[in-house]
């Protein structure tokens, strides 16, 4: 059986994307969460991680004796194992596409995720219209999601990016989160787009078991000083 | 025939990547270079990119109707389309650990990119021994590349990752020439790798092109004035 190290469903962006692909696609897993205590050397959070792989983070997904890091390299491998999901679109250039995307999301977009990071449980809009009118670069990240978003739901047809949901649709989970909690406009396609992902049975169980975490953890909290 | 888009080679490391991987593996290609002027909206690499691509970036990988952005989503679109190169390792447990490998650096390594701007052309030992004393953050990004490639290449016997050249070695190339211009201390097995990664040639076709060329750019120039 599978099993998916993950950190705190609020907080862990990097975790929710695998997470969101098994369950949404009917992947079995088994979950292991390692609660964020802090990122020292010496937390228990790290030491838990590093006892299991030396790059420190999750997630990690485990099988048999292969660990493997990072969100990317954990859906590649998924995409392999499990074929008949078709995880990545079939036809060879719509594949490319899916990927180009989901690489400039894993290497990009450092303005939305520095200035905005995940909290699903908070409502943040007054600190994103600040956030908004301050800093032409989030601006800049967010009509950068609406001009790749938005010709391909018009060309799949929607709800998801190629139709059927999948790798890129995943990558994208957090961000929607991130839309959410700030409040940053969008416009209407990228916001029915938002929705659809809120909406999956996936987004739905992970967005239910984030909220009923008590954990407030102020090295995740740059805007709050409690829940 | 296939036409890949980048920047200067002196000093675009994206761009360096798919380079390196097709030219190192006998991928035939035709290059067009759209020389860095600025970044600004208005400027003509800026022009020149967008007219083939809204990310406005380099590299491109262009396959008839085909365009595919991002070194990454280029590489696995190549490894798929050339299966007889092997371009990720055939094994899948050592494929998942090339994959974990790349995702990393493509969405880590930030304070060894933001402090260390690949220049191939320069040599800034000096500046290097400044930074090297001054930010914890890019020693542990060395001592993370440390961590990454030795027990590869003691279990691979090197002198690539796994053994025979492919998109991990081509992932790292940039790196290797970062740590070479700002003489970043490393293991000596490490340093052994940097050099068989200089010393191939495509890695050394590259360099004498970045060599050749004779713009000397503010914007990618933090720590010097003129060449
Ligand atoms: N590129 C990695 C990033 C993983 C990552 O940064 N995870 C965070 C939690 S969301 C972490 O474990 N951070 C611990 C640390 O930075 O020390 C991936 O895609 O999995
Ligand atoms: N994640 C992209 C990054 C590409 C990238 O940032 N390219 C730089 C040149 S090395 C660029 O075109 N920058 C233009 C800009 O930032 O406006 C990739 O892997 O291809």
């Amino acid at each position: 059986m599978l099993k998916l190290y993950i950190g705190n469903k609020n907080y862990s962006s990097w975790s929710m994307r695998p997470w969101v692909l098994m369950r949404q696609s009917g992947i079995d897993f088994e979950e292991v969460m390692l609660r964020f205590d802090s990122f020292a050397p010496d937390s228990s959070f790290k030491q838990s991680v590093l006892a299991l792989s030396p790059t420190g983070k999750v997630p990690l997904l485990v099988d048999g004796d292969l660990v493997i890091w990072d969100s990317l390299a954990i859906s590649e491998y998924l995409a392999e194992r499990h074929r008949d999901k078709q995880l990545w679109p079939l036809p060879a250039a719509q594949r490319a596409r899916a990927r180009s995307l989901v690489a400039e999301m894993h290497s990009g977009f450092n303005a939305l995720r520095r200035l905005c990071p995940m909290n699903i449980e908070a409502r943040l809009p007054e600190v994103g219209a600040r956030l908004w009118a301050e800093n032409a670069d989030l601006r800049a990240d967010v009509q950068r999601l609406e001009a790749l978003w938005e010709p391909l739901l018009a060309s799949s047809g929607g709800p998801m990016l190629f139709g059927q949901f999948g790798i890129a649709d995943a990558f994208f989970a957090p961000v929607c989160m991130r839309l959410n909690s700030y409040g940053l406009p969008v416009s209407p396609a990228a916001q029915a787009y938002v929705q659809s992902i809120s909406r999956l049975p996936a987004t739905q169980a992970w967005v239910q078991a984030a909220l009923a975490e008590q954990d407030f953890l102020p090295f995740e909290e740059p805007y709050r000083q409690q829940r």
